[in-house]
């Protein structure tokens, strides 16, 4: 069964085929049983959510991290109890999920107790979706915010040098109904692993979103990769993604300003990223807050909709679609991903 | 010295007239004399930094709501504290000054107790500037974040109606010199005040900001008033104007939905816009938290810079200099104005 990507081009996610294959491989790279699962389950998520910037075309770098390594993979994580609400986290350069999930799982903790989480993370690395972490707090009836750095990806407004990464703000709450209200937006006009992807498979990226290094538009992927991303709204987003930097580096004891490396191009250290997660009890003000959410987004649903639109979709949904749809059919696999899967495990 | 306005067009806004005539206006409409003298230093700070649809512009209109009892002039405002770091203050339908003055003073005692603050208002009204309340914790070594609501100015994405507020995000640090980092950005494309006050002087609004209520884009400001503002970065600036409304709306026990009243245009009720204030100590994690940030604006404000741009700001700067300017010279208080405070103090 773990040949199935020796060849073969699809796979149902909903096996543990896959997954099995993964742990073999984090494993092998030095990983434990529990960090390789924890991991595994990270990248799996990433692909049944559609997200394959952070699924499994991550997989070899993370590896090649180890083995180069700028990832340690027998960290000693250090909990530093601040307070019953506040924790910090000293990843011992981990891989980046298994710092945030101990992060998350703290942060559930503390605000169960208290009402209110604070829960900041140094040395650490990539960690793929925030949004992956907000549902686990929104499970627990909670309300999230999520912040982490990146590598530089994108100009501060008025420089001609990128400096900010792609600093996602994530914000996660339950919403009295199975599919939680997850927004996970980056603050670059797209995500860097998209344009990744694109620039693995020879794919054009949409126009207005980059620069490339001598600050002229492009389309093409790998100059983008070279060049600049826009910031959303100019100067807005410019701040917006100073104050992530300032939220999950700065604060925590993370790499800031600039000084994150790149996971794929640079092995000269490890990553060193800062994350901060905020989680409280939705309940605390209004007791019948799942039911005021509810009507909250019932009304926004029920507005008058833009010709062609079928649905107004609120933030997280569409992802929750797609993962229910991926986990029922065949994944495509490509031919990068499949010949990455072979290397790695032998 | 209460007559400065009547008639003449500058003031030097250093003086106390114009900050007593503000207090005395509102005491005559009545307020105590601390609520108006609240209410007068919010409004006046507005005019300091430039933020003329938050300042004097909107005197009248604070003015009407109390005739039209849609404002408590003698609110009794309530703070429950649900822990030391949690509290919810129910603001009786006061001037949103006051109540967001009570509540930021509540999350700065709670985060100096414990750590971090979370304090949540409903009942209360437009409070003018977040970053006013954010400059306050501040100056107290806290960083903040500060959510309201508004009343519907937005399309949420993929609807052809106003719902959303222009719903701010505030941020604020200390940056170990006096000028504060603080971001506070509406997730539009631009401010309603500033397409209030270019409608009152009959000025046109950029390009791109707004449509018309057929939803044609329109560069007329009145147009705009009636039509749909849009919001920073489609989907991605939607998303962030749904969760400020879950935040400061949803969570509090305040209006949501688009429910917030326009204060202008809509007497029929009061505006229970809620709040949402969260502080904590800067240095939690890091003791050199001040010598962190110093090195993160440093290190960003030396990079090569975008031709014509002499330095690189960052957020809030702009405004302290305004401040800071605006405090030493004499200040043009236009025609409209002047007549309401004439009126007012009739």
């Amino acid at each position: 069964m773990l040949n199935i990507y020796l060849g073969e081009a699809k796979v149902n996610l909903k096996t543990p085929a896959l997954k099995n294959l993964i742990i073999k491989i984090f494993k092998k790279y030095g990983l434990s049983q529990s960090h390789a699962a924890i991991s595994a389950n990270a990248l799996i998520n990433a692909e049944l959510v559609g997200a394959y910037g952070h699924g499994l075309s991550r997989l070899k770098m993370y590896c090649d991290r180890i083995s180069k390594k700028v990832i340690n993979p027998k960290p000693k994580i250090k909990i530093k109890k601040i307070s019953n609400s506040i924790s910090h986290v000293d990843a011992d350069n981990s891989i980046g999920f298994v710092s945030a999930d101990i992060a998350i799982k703290q942060a559930i903790i503390n605000a169960k107790k208290t009402g209110i989480g604070l829960v900041a993370v140094k040395n650490s690395g990539h960690y793929g979706l925030s949004g992956y972490y907000a549902e686990q707090a929104v499970k627990h009836n909670l309300v999230t915010m999520i912040y982490t750095n990146a590598p530089p990806a994108v100009a501060p407004h008025g420089a001609l040098k990128t400096l900010f990464g792609t600093n996602p703000i994530c914000f996660g709450t339950p919403t009295g109904s199975k599919i939680p209200f997850i927004l996970d937006t980056s603050i670059s006009m797209i995500n860097r692993g998209k344009i990744r992807v694109a620039a693995r498979n020879n794919q054009s990226i949409p126009e207005g979103v980059a620069l490339d290094k001598q600050g002229n538009p492009t389309t093409d992927a790998k100059e983008a990769l070279e060049g600049v991303q826009l910031p959303i709204a100019g100067f807005r987003g410019s701040g917006l993604a100073w104050m992530v930097d300032i939220l999950s580096g700065v604060l925590t004891g993370g790499n800031h300003a600039g000084r994150v490396k790149d996971p794929f191009d640079d092995f000269s250290g490890p990553q060193n990223i800062g994350h901060l997660f905020i989680t409280f009890k939705a309940n605390l003000f209004q007791k019948n807050y799942n039911q005021r959410i509810k009507d909250n987004i019932k009304t926004i649903k029920k507005l008058p909709k833009i010709k062609g639109v079928k649905e107004i979709m609120y933030p997280g949904q569409n992802k929750f679609n797609r993962y229910k749809n991926n986990l029922n059919k065949e994944i495509s696999i490509n031919e990068i991903i499949q010949k990455d899967l072979e290397f790695l495990q032998k």
